[in-house]
């Protein structure tokens, strides 16, 4: 499906989110295979941040870079999943803590799994070499943008 | 802030991620000093994809990788902000399409040349050399990934 706006897809930002898009695509599919069927790319927000002691959902969503009512809104569909509990902090007895149950960590250890499965699935097409010059390389702009981000 | 969860950031999706990520807070932060200060990263998946005659909300949603409604959602904040109109699909009678005001191309405009002014900024601090081994290993990537998608 070609963009009415080419110039779009000549950007760098295009190029890098192509990529991780085809990998949320696939894990996500791979993963409904497994039987986590009720769970879509943007629980990832949730899954990428979440603590193993259980993260606020203000926390979340400042991790995320969403507002408080979109992560309300993924946690609940989670909860409602059982993927996550919600517990007490016991830092502050007036908070909540959105926990990952034994499902929660199921799925999250499926979702490393198959994102590593990628990584050596494109390894075997581009080639070993290729895909360490890349994640190098993609190492260096983080390195680069966040002393940009700091100057 | 460190991650809990320590192997995720080593994925390659991470590092493809950060990024992006990266260069969407920092094209949205600038486009809020422009007087766009009611658009967020989440409203890219309408402009990434929107046609200039119009789409869809179920094209868009397809597109995006999105639930329909989830892109209603987006939708409709845009129109309320001034950036789309509906108006009636001529291919269609019954069918509507969202479509970019003045305003809406003006931003569009803004974050076309937001995003490119990040990749000379990267440019200046990498290395112009390094990015362009940068956009061709994300250009391989990308093919590599849609031959084993199609594959």
């Amino acid at each position: 499906m070609p963009p009415s706006y080419p110039e779009r897809q000549r950007t760098l930002g295009s190029l890098l989110r192509q990529p991780y898009r085809a990998l949320q695509d696939r894990t996500y599919a791979a993963l409904a295979q497994r039987g986590f069927d009720d769970l879509r790319a943007a629980h990832s927000a949730v899954f990428r941040h979440i603590r193993p002691e259980g993260s606020r959902v203000t926390e979340l969503a400042a991790q995320a870079g969403m507002t408080k009512q979109s992560m309300s809104y993924l946690v609940d569909a989670l909860v409602r999943g059982g993927y996550l509990h919600i517990v007490p902090d016991p830092a502050d007895g007036r908070a909540k803590l959105a926990r990952l149950t034994l499902r929660g960590e199921q799925a999250m250890a499926a979702l490393i799994e198959l994102s590593l499965e990628w990584e050596r699935r494109l390894a075997r097409r581009l080639g070993a070499a290729k895909v360490a010059q890349l994640r190098e390389l993609l190492e260096e702009t983080i390195a680069a943008v966040e002393r940009d981000g700091a100057a």
